[in-house]
């Protein structure tokens, strides 16, 4: 009987802590007071970082697109000037940034809904798609304008293409600046892609 | 009478048709048998799509990887040649490449992970989360890689770079097409990072 007695009074316990610690929230901390409480975290998170990224965006968008450089000589026919559109791929680069920082903007709405409705699957989905798409564009951006910056940079002796930046120094400077920023802007978007994937899934 | 006869004749064989054909896979039918039919659908799908980017990284590194050229005629010091190692950037192409083709054949076993329990999360965020940073650093070397092909189709008047593929045409056209293998490769990382983010989700 005491044996029978320890049972009946072990169970209902661990019962009540099962179903009063870990039903609504994480398993581990089981924090009673707000249901998705640290699902509301990760989109408030998300929203600082989608800001952050659409400055990077428009940062290397800016730097790309107003740099050019008139040389201080010329000559009776021609004037040597170096801009971002000499090069298809920095055209490119102008374009996928304001592409990529426009789609930033449009998407702060579907992030706020989700601060507010921290349980809503459909616009984590939504926004987890079209940020992977944003991540392959602006990576796809970035990474060939560091080709092309990495070749003015240092030319190359085999196709006897020659380095540019020794004399378009300036515009070198601030092309290689608009690389980096693009680079910022990947790293925060796959951050945004991982905290979405983390929001979404199940506890 | 008869028309009654025919419809009690009609339904059990459309039952039949749905419980034989389409119960356990499509997540519309709502198969009452097996919970998590259809994530066990998505994981074969993902093991798939994982194998057929394996193919795609694998050919695109081969193919840059044998890409060389000599010219049928040489000076007395000097043998035209070309090869992808004569430009940094297909270096990393290939090393990018093969890269991310071990990680893909590392990634496998995690995958059958996700067939055998289609309710584990632990290989499905680790793979999300992998899979998303393969994806860039395929895009980084595809497109960085694609920026300079088009540089030697077409060269550039503005920098005077100019194009070397009308003399080595073998040697762009393999380039060109491991560039393509590889943009294969990135639509299905980002098909693979969308898939697991849905099988993540809750229900």
């Amino acid at each position: 009987m005491k044996s029978g007695d320890l049972t009946t009074s072990n169970v209902p316990q661990e019962l009540s802590a099962v179903s009063k610690g870990k039903a609504p929230l994480l398993p581990v901390t089981a924090a009673p007071a707000r249901p998705g409480g640290w699902r509301k975290g990760i989109a408030i998170f998300d929203f600082i970082i989608r800001l952050c990224a659409m400055a990077a965006a428009l940062a290397a968008a800016a730097a790309m697109g107003t740099s050019d450089q008139t040389l201080p000589f010329f000559t009776q026919f021609f004037q040597f000037q170096a801009s971002y559109d000499d090069l298809p791929t920095f055209q490119f680069f102008v374009i996928a940034m304001g592409i990529v920082a426009g789609y930033l903007l449009l998407s702060l709405p579907f992030s706020i809904v989700t601060i507010v409705r921290p349980f809503a699957v459909g616009p984590r989905v939504l926004l987890l798609i079209f940020d992977t798409v944003a991540l392959t564009l602006t990576t796809a951006a970035g990474a060939a304008a560091a080709a092309i910056v990495y070749l003015a940079h240092n030319g190359n002796q085999n196709t006897n293409w020659l380095a540019i930046c020794q004399q378009f120094g300036d515009f070198c400077q601030k092309v290689s600046g608009a690389v980096v920023a693009s680079f910022i802007a990947v790293v925060l978007f796959v951050f945004l892609v991982v905290l979405s994937a983390m929001a979404l899934r199940r506890t």
